[in-house]
């Protein structure tokens, strides 16, 4: 079976930059799961000694502790750093910006605006990089704005990385014809985008697609819907195991695409196998 | 005949300063007419003797020249006062504030951006305060962003202050997505849209309407348009001489309106006036 990979799949710069990372540093461990998906937490342990710690508590001196590409709040990274641990910083880049951005504008005395997930690991770093926490607010809909009481007339807006644009317009907008400056920082990252842009584009090309990524993951199961939209034998699977012969009779080109979360390993596996079916 | 004024009309905040500066320069000259009103020009120069100039060589030494409303170009006002001349500035501070930003933000680096008409005085006066000539962008519509080249990925915006709130949401909505930074700043005053808003609402309570101001400006021609929507025996007029008693006929409110460039006193004539009509 012939098979064609879409333009983009799989892990973005700043998780494939984490791992890298966790490979370069044997016998660490990472200050939460490093990624959303236990086959790539086994082999970093099996292959690395990279472990897992849940909390600070966990820490013990002389550890080298990695964060995580979502970051950590800014107390919690000096209270790490505190501890006699060795702390490696793998926050993402796209998601060290906000953090800095917030920093900066705080100290400027402009009221904070964080456009995503106040339960997000990503928003409460971010968040946390404010110098006043009671002028720092975090919002999900534009009509939240209505019970926000900003300290300032200047505003500085960020957004959580993996957030949508149209929305993260709205509310900026709303924020614009009440306020006398908005600073907005354009800190959504396009990678999850270029994904469904690519999977869109496939599911075009070929008359059978296969989806890997966790069955649970939201990202992946928006994949599989864009999918299916085009190609309607689209398949969800989380890994080689799960391929089943018959979904390729008759037909003459597969395509493949693989959530944010499905290391490389896994998709050639699944790649490989297709390749064999006649 | 009774008469209702609408809740906003004729002069707003930055033309009845003008005014008032004028009135206590007697003997000082404006550099361009104060305002487009011919009648209130010549009261102007009769009780006051206010004089028009209309370009920076009609300034003779020991001239007091007032700045209008739409502010003159950095360069200009430089020029005035190197000349023996004591300038009184009567730039509107809704004006003087986005020709600051517009400095500030070009000495800081960022590419300037106008929402405006780069042929009206205000833009380019506004325009003028830029650092760098080359990296001040005027447009009017957002289709126009595709032409620009910014020199920097960090954008500072400013609107002339007549313009449309949509449309400049619209432009800053465009920049946002292709630039890492947005600074916008929302210089656009309610002054016009006040008196539109009171005109579309008196308009509906009253049985005739009469608006005031030039039969060629722009903006009472607007006034006339809308106040035309509810109410159909609306009339256009200048003075209180064009005022015919046919149109008070089997009426009994009529609704009162001027455009931005109608004095006071011209529209108590009309309101006197109208008022005497049985």
């Amino acid at each position: 079976m012939k098979v064609k990979l879409a333009a983009n799949y799989g892990f973005c710069f700043g998780v494939k930059r984490a791992i890298k990372i966790a490979e370069d540093y044997k016998n660490s461990s990472t200050m939460g799961p490093l990624i959303h998906n236990q086959d790539e937490i086994n082999r970093l342990k099996n292959d690395f000694n990279v472990g897992l710690y849940n909390g600070l508590e966990d820490v013990k001196d002389n550890d080298t502790i990695i964060i995580r590409t979502h970051g950590i709040p800014k107390n919690d990274l000096k209270n790490l750093r505190k501890q006699k641990a060795k702390v490696i910083n793998a926050t993402c880049p796209f998601v060290t910006t906000p953090q800095q951005i917030v920093k900066k504008m705080s100290k400027e005395n402009y009221s904070i605006l964080i456009f995503g997930d106040e339960h997000h690991p990503e928003v409460k770093g971010v968040a946390s990089y404010a110098e006043d926490a009671q002028d720092v607010h975090i919002i999900m809909e534009p009509s939240e704005l209505e019970n926000l009481e900003f300290k300032n007339n200047k505003i500085a807006t960020v957004a959580q990385t993996t957030k949508k644009k149209e929305k993260y317009l709205e509310i900026v907008n709303a924020l614009i014809l009440k306020n006398k400056e908005v600073r907005v920082f354009n800190t959504i990252c396009d990678a999850t985008f270029e994904n469904q842009d690519a999977a869109r584009e496939i599911s075009k090309e070929v008359d059978v697609m296969v989806v890997i990524g966790g069955k649970n993951s939201s990202n992946t199961k928006q994949l599989h819907a864009i999918c299916k939209e085009s190609c309607d034998d689209s398949y969800l699977i989380e890994n080689e195991s799960e391929i089943e012969e018959s979904w390729f009779k008759n037909k003459t080109l597969c395509g493949v695409t693989a959530g944010a979360s499905t290391p490389d390993w896994i998709i050639q596996q699944v790649v490989n196998k297709i390749e064999l079916i006649n």
